[in-house]
């Protein structure tokens, strides 16, 4: 367990607001409201400068006034005065404060100026907060809830970390309505202390939450959030959804919460570094998060598929397959120990369809017992357990005709052979996750049940399907690679002399040469080559290197050599290597020196490199090469500096990744080697802030072995 | 308007039901009820073997008691009475039915028998059916509902065609609470006689239908879906889910309804081909369908967000963004025209956030009118209206301290200054869509107010964005070039005798140079290139056609032919031809003929082809070539015959599309001259069945021109 000052923060013993009165349509007053009226047992002081009472409760004047310093305070008072409260509590004795009023960073310039100001203040006192311009908490552990809208339901397994307090007021009922109970929630706001990443390292360390869910615009120290989720992925799920990745996303996250963005494809590439599991909605975010946070760990990716109708089994199926499972056929075992409970024709083999029978108990218990009992499947989706749901859609055509006989007693008759209990038991029974599909909500009776006892029950196939899909992403980040701490990497005096000597001499950039012997440095495969100044000496080096020899200008100063002719490969003796030095001299029209090596034979083509992102530091990139690199951008990012195993996952993760396979008769390259290479990249960001950008265009793989042929490196100005 | 039997059907004046019966818990009569009880206002005659009465309605033993012919027949029996049924029906004079009886084609091989007597019987009398399995149609027009669940909503614009009934009856009430309601909607089951293509077609003829959502296992005859379609997506949207393309999928469809599916990625040819936009989930087809059936076309791609939340504005610009449309920041003008309506602070760039006000009036009416007047966007994202649902989320924690005021008074003293139906009115009033976002449900009377009024209200962010992605993809349909239908190709006598000629020597396969000459006689740019039988008559092919030359081994019985030494490239002279084609033969060790052409010059690689799929018919592919085909799998697809538009659209599809404009200093490729290559693709399959497969790899573009440098044509066995 860390010191994170959460622990604290979400379990007052008493809590004080300041700007909650007796006016409930003001935003105070609403906020205090959940305090008093959602079950929260500690403390409550409001602090009010004239009334008496506040929502029925004793009211303190001042700060000093309070019967002791209060654990917590809430504070919704207009943003001027923020500053000299967090001073008085600080005098009195209170260590921790959520500040919901706005008004600050998110605002311009003079917003910018108060936010350190009470950064300072709060630094001083040792306050640790939350805010501003946020919505507050919820902990249901304590039934405590500082938003705006009621929230009675009972503790969940979700945590919630969120950079809009939206999402954790506006949409309460519409989680409620869904099943979908938090454990904790968090509005981060502004983050001006206690930032999104604590409150993941505190969800993270917190029992009752099994899986955690973030709603991100921006990360602010990318390399702490990489190490706090990195430790926490491998035994409880994340899922993240980032919006701040486009252009207009940015500029709304901006003025939303003064948070910086980053490119999507590299918050794609941290996520994956960090075994976080990237969704593209709220709903996901949500639902997804439930599915989670709720069901046992799935152990393969087997599905089994039990549905009354064909249409929802049919694209259940084709939404799992379509994400990496398997929907197996069964065995005639099991289809034979399925068809007691069927009807003569309904298929059996997987998908089931019981179809037009209404045997809710084969449905919902018999059947997916028979599934998981086989050993057959890792995982069931079911669609169309229903009751009342179903009988009130009924009713209405048989009221005249039912003769007394009410919407409950038709309930009931249908529950008479139910055992939902065990039903809802069976994923904690066999250790196999069970997810449901009902286009019948919570009216419907099974739908609560399920909900109520952790089943999660998703209003459509499709969801259901990319849920259990989900859970078979969090079983791919629990088997990948332990992920340590990248071993920390020597700083190379060499490279450091090379890139002391360029900046001396005022360069932009590195020559070719210069920039392979700073990558060779830090162990990348390079072309063994030779710098020349003569024609003498390129024909003495490609003797000494073999042919045939490619021989190419060399200086920092010269871009597009291809173009201008001063590259001249497949040279096959020392004649023409020399006449191929003095011809490139021509061309250049000055003196230049040139490298020269043997040429890499290698038909596959990678890209490799490294750029630094504002707020985001050095990232390492890897793509498929040659013609088509800008055309498809198949691409992968990390954060340096990576770990091996990042740089192994990064070779899997191209759409043309099968190219570094056995491929139309070349041998599989070999990982380690590129993975040397990647790693390289990411030792030099990190040791040698001065060099900007990376660019290893080609990568070619000769034989087994990938090579770096061409290289530049951009330096700092 | 066609003489489409759904036009009849749909509409009948009297129904007479068989299986109905007083027992409300059985299905018969569960179809009944809703007939009865859901407002239909034509004749209703149960058939019933005993019963004197059915629901309270006379009832009749036989189809002869009947006073007249029914219009309709809705036929619940089992399965076995069910052709004598028609057949009696047939001699009556009732000319349509619906068959929901399951246990035909879908069961095996009787009941496929069975089916097929079906069809024979009905067919004798002119019968038209829709089923048999199936679960019926809703024509709101007439209140006529012959489903199992109650409806009673009001009509709608949304037609539905389904290829699983559950589509149309457990989701029923989930439509309700979505506020999304059909103009017309079909379960056509098996599909025996009346087809979802016929249901197509007569949706896309129904005036009250303003948009078409399809539920798609697998189409049985995809040239007349192809026909259908594209007469009906200039002028009506089309949206179609298909879940046929994976292999389980696949299965279960097959058990399902007996359809037969096909490859995903054909489908995906078939729906752009059809100009029909693809989604991925029911979900998407009721709430993207219902956002098209509303609105009013989008007539550019920009998108205004107002929100009353940062969270929701952001997500809700990064989908659209990352769906091809653009956040435009408004202007001063505008900017300053907002100003008025928000708090100090709060963003009215673009996202417009209202931030912590509650005025709901300039977030429903006045800004969304001022933005609209503004001429900047071309379609509105809301998120934030409500009243009733916040009030009730509020209220339980007031309702001690509210003296008397209820739910209600806050309900009105907040709706007091809206103007719903002028913001309702909006879309209409200036021709440009708006789409809501609200996680407040039917619960909140602003969301009942918009849904009832034809304004779609998602419960996220993100679908909502997703919707308006889907408008724009609907203005891309309509802008593309027409399509009419292909343009007859005659047949080549030429291509004709050359397969007759390899058939009846009992080839499998034509060698390089036929395969050209065939495509070359259709109109694709092949090599200039001559077959030669001796060394002479290679060095002068050379000669006459210029160096560097190609030299290649011809013949159908050889494969792999660069791997064996029968390829020789950038042959100089006529020495260095003539004696490559002595080595050819030695590598052949066999007399073999050998082509020869001038050696195409050109980096961009590119493949087509064409393969027969069985139930869809020939299909042209075109796809990335070079090294990584095979890797990524970049290619599309198209039905034959194709188009020139077809094919124009086929070259815009690739993800590495951009390799055909300008690139690397190369010429744009003319497309054109692809589109006739593509085109001769279509029409040898078309003229000539006894090809099976062709495969064209690669296409090199020399200079702008595609050529077809390597080409292989299989042969029916």
């Amino acid at each position: 367990m860390t010191t994170n000052p959460l622990h604290k923060l979400m379990n007052p013993a008493s809590i004080a607001t300041f700007g909650a009165g007796n006016n409930f349509l003001k935003m105070g007053t609403m906020h205090a409201l959940s305090i008093t009226k959602d079950g929260y047992a500690g403390k409550f002081y409001p602090v009010h400068p004239k009334d008496a009472t506040v929502l029925g409760h004793k009211a303190y004047r001042t700060v000093e006034e309070l019967p002791e310093a209060p654990d917590l305070a809430l504070i919704v008072i207009p943003s001027e005065h923020v500053i000299a409260t967090i001073d008085s509590l600080g005098k009195r004795g209170t260590r921790y404060a959520i500040i919901i009023t706005a008004g600050f960073k998110e605002t311009g310039e003079s917003g910018r100026s108060m936010e350190r100001e009470l950064i300072e203040t709060a630094e001083r006192h040792g306050i640790r907060f939350i805010g501003p311009n946020c919505m507050g908490i919820v902990n249901t552990a304590i039934s405590l809830n500082t938003t705006v809208m009621e929230l009675r339901d009972k503790p969940g397994h979700l945590g919630f970390a969120s950079q809009s307090g939206t999402y954790i007021t506006q949409s309460l009922k519409y989680l409620g309505k869904r099943g979908i109970r938090f454990s904790k929630a968090l509005s981060v706001g502004n983050e001006a202390d206690i930032s999104i990443i604590d409150a993941l390292e505190y969800l993270g360390e917190d029992e009752q939450t099994k899986a955690i869910s973030l709603y991100i615009e921006g990360i602010r120290d990318v390399p702490r959030f990489l190490d706090v989720a990195r430790r926490i992925t491998p035994h409880k799920p994340v899922i993240a959804q980032y919006v701040g990745g486009s252009k207009a996303g940015a500029r709304s996250g901006k003025s939303h919460t003064g948070a910086m963005a980053g490119p999507d494809h590299i918050y794609d590439g941290i996520f994956r570094q960090a075994g976080i599991i990237r969704v593209d909605s709220i709903e996901d975010l949500y639902g997804q998060g439930w599915a989670l946070a709720t069901q046992p760990f799935l152990r393969g990716r087997r599905v089994g598929v039990i549905t009354n109708s064909g249409g929802p089994g049919t694209a259940m199926s084709h939404v799992c397959e379509g994400g990496g499972m398997e929907i197996p056929v069964f065995s005639e075992k099991l289809q034979e120990s399925i068809r007691p409970m069927v009807l003569p024709h309904a298929p059996r083999g997987n998908p089931v369809d019981i179809t037009f029978s209404f045997d809710m108990n084969a449905l919902t218990t018999e059947i997916p017992l028979l599934v998981m009992e086989s050993g057959e499947i890792d995982g069931i989706v079911l669609h169309g357990a229903m009751n009342s749901g179903f009988v009130k859609a009924l009713y209405p055509h048989i009221a005249d005709l039912a003769q007394g006989v009410t919407i409950e007693d038709m309930v009931n008759e249908l529950n008479a052979n139910l055992n939902l209990s065990r039903s809802a038991g069976l994923p904690r029974e066999y250790g196999i996750p069970m997810l449901l599909s009902s286009f019948l909500d919570r009216d419907d009776n099974l739908t609560e049940f399920y909900e109520d006892n952790d089943i999660p029950v998703f209003d459509s196939p499709e969801k259901t399907a990319r849920a259990m899909v989900t859970l078979n992403r969090y079983r791919l980040v629990r088997q990948r690679e332990a992920h340590g701490a990248p071993p920390p990497v020597r700083r190379s005096a060499d490279a450091a002399s090379i890139i002391e000597r360029a900046r001396k001499a005022g360069r932009a950039a590195l020559d070719e040469h210069e920039a392979k012997l700073i990558l060779a440095a830090y162990g990348a495969p390079i072309t063994e080559e030779r710098l020349v100044a003569s024609a003498d000496e390129a024909a003495a080096a490609a003797e000494a290197l073999g042919y045939p020899a490619v021989l190419k200008a060399c200086s920092s100063e010269i871009l597009h050599k291809t173009e201008k002719g001063l590259v001249r490969l497949g040279l096959a003796s020392a004649a023409d290597v020399s006449a191929a030095f003095e011809d490139v001299q021509k061309a250049a029209g000055t003196r230049v020196p040139a490298i020269v090596y043997r040429m890499v034979k290698g038909s596959r083509e990678l890209v490799a490199g490294m750029t630094r992102h504002e707020g985001i530091g050095p990232c390492v990139m890897f793509g498929l090469g040659g013609i088509y690199t800008e055309l498809l951008r198949d691409v992968t990012f990390r954060v340096a500096p990576i770990t091996a195993a990042d740089a192994r996952e990064m070779t899997r993760e191209l759409r043309g990744s099968g190219i570094l396979g056995e491929f139309r008769g070349m041998p599989a390259a070999d990982i380690d080697e590129i993975a040397r290479l990647l790693l390289a990249l990411g030792a030099v960001a990190q040791n040698h802030p001065e060099v900007r950008e990376i660019d290893i265009n080609p990568i070619l793989i000769s034989g087994a072995h990938p090579v770096a042929v061409d290289a530049l490196i951009a330096l700092e100005a």
